[in-house]
């Protein structure tokens, strides 16, 4: 058995952290990623600068780490210039977003559902060849303004936008971390019960509430081995320390390694990456591993 | 469907806390947790003062708490001492512990594990009527000096302990959070299916690696539906903030509250109580719903 895991903390986990982390570190992040074994990373996004200062070296931190041995390096893409700056960036893996609810959908990219999976479909019909999509599907379980989001919709989503392209890997999103697991469970089933196929699945989740690693657990359970995680459970808001960051990578590379699951990650070198994403000024770090590892005390 | 939350904080949470909290603020603690609905609280222990000075006013505080309308106060009892000492101060739950392990038995009750089932049986057999018992099997998953806790061997401690009185409810103890979901679901199927009757089962977890709700969605799965938890996620120890706190109360009630499971908890005024207790001085509170709900930040 081995499940893989995307690092996503170069993107989402960096994204909301105010002081401008140097191209310098976040190559240096992505290196020591890649050599904790992990393969798959996030490296960042190709969107306004205005809007997402932080991220505006993207393409610098995409070239400086392209030479990494077998590394899928995934770029965030939220419409047709990003993706025209991220093909000519030289990146070969594009993450585009889709909320399932309209009015997270409004707020993030500023269109109506049906307008992005339009502008979605004439993306993935001029891709090069070769050039790998993953899907996000943002508020898969419950949205921020409009509370559970109910699976049929979550279903006729998928049922438009796979019908532009179904060789590509679709990640259902618990945006808000609201999602608990026999939410999660329910749903990944429906998802892989009606598109089986060439369609491959990831579980993206956030760890808000501690439920992160208990709907881990009920996506594999129900058969997905794909899952997105940050190092140090960034990803956080770092005006709410505590809330909302991804599931921790290393608590993830843990409850795998605990149940017999192989995830290719070196423990030790990655929470010692964790450790540093955690102590970036500005971060609202999560996760239990790395402070469990580092210090752990006698049990009563 | 109907979770029982059992409150531990006030003895396996406080119980490493150095500074002395006085009486009245535990008695407070037992009024509000109570007020929010929680109506099994083990609220103390009588152990060796020496040992764990924080819980030598136990006594009083099950004397000043026993008006509460409805409230099942459980008492930790080490030894046949303290047994008398709780049933004289009125006590009529008693929760005792065993280790699996007999490492774990060694470092905690000073025996060997085959002393502590004699001792228990002397016990439970001198036990005035209506007095119920909780037997706590620690280290049912894994000890922390000899590892993984193999299933046959926790099954056949079981047998021994189970042949001097069934009608108890078993604790099924993750006492170093290292238990996954797996295992935990493994293990609970196996104890329910030999002992079918009689005997009622708990699982108490600890969220050491942030497996804590995950652990506990795996036993519920499994068929339990009483569950140990700290208000504020204490428990663990203040010399390595982070470690080995128990589940936190209110991560499990937000958990099962989204699973559409009732508790009976009013959630607000938990993690109000929850609140007030990490903020205790030389307290390490863990759990996610307390900040969480304090200030939701836009997900994104």
């Amino acid at each position: 058995m081995r499940a893989t895991l995307v690092e996503v903390a170069p993107r989402d986990g960096f994204q909301p952290i105010g002081p401008f982390i140097p191209t310098e570190e976040k190559v240096a992040f992505v290196e020591d990623a890649h050599a904790a074994g992990l393969r798959r990373i996030e490296i960042g996004s190709f969107v306004n600068p205005k809007a997402v200062p932080q991220l505006r070296d993207t393409g610098e931190v995409l070239r400086r780490t392209a030479r990494l041995d077998g590394l899928d390096a995934q770029v965030l893409v939220p419409n047709a210039r990003g993706v025209a700056l991220a093909l000519e960036a030289g990146a070969r893996h594009l993450a585009y977003v889709v909320s399932a609810s309209e009015a997270h959908n409004r707020s993030n990219v500023r269109r109506d559902v049906a307008a992005s999976v339009r502008d979605y479909g004439e993306i993935v019909a001029g891709l090069p060849a070769g050039v790998k999509v993953r899907l996000n599907l943002a508020t898969s379980f419950d949205c921020p303004f409009d509370g559970r989001v109910e699976e049929d919709l979550v279903l006729s989503r998928l049922d438009g936008l796979l019908a532009h392209r179904e060789d590509v890997e679709v990640g259902l999103c618990d945006t808000t971390g609201r999602a608990d697991p026999n939410h999660v469970f329910s749903l990944v089933l429906k998802c892989l019960a009606r598109f089986e196929g060439r369609t491959r699945w990831a579980f993206h989740g956030h760890d808000t509430y501690g439920l992160g690693l208990a709907n881990v657990a009920a996506a594999w359970r129900a058969g997905i081995a794909v899952f997105d995680a940050a190092f140090g459970g960034l990803g956080g808001c770092p005006f709410a320390p505590g809330a909302t960051g991804n599931v921790a990578t290393e608590d993830v590379a843990w409850m795998f390694r605990r149940m017999g699951v192989a995830t290719g990650v070196g423990l030790e070198a990655l929470v010692a990456v964790a450790a540093r994403a955690a102590a970036l000024p500005g971060a609202a770090p999560g996760g239990r591993v790395r402070a469990a590892l580092a210090g752990i005390c006698a049990a009563s």
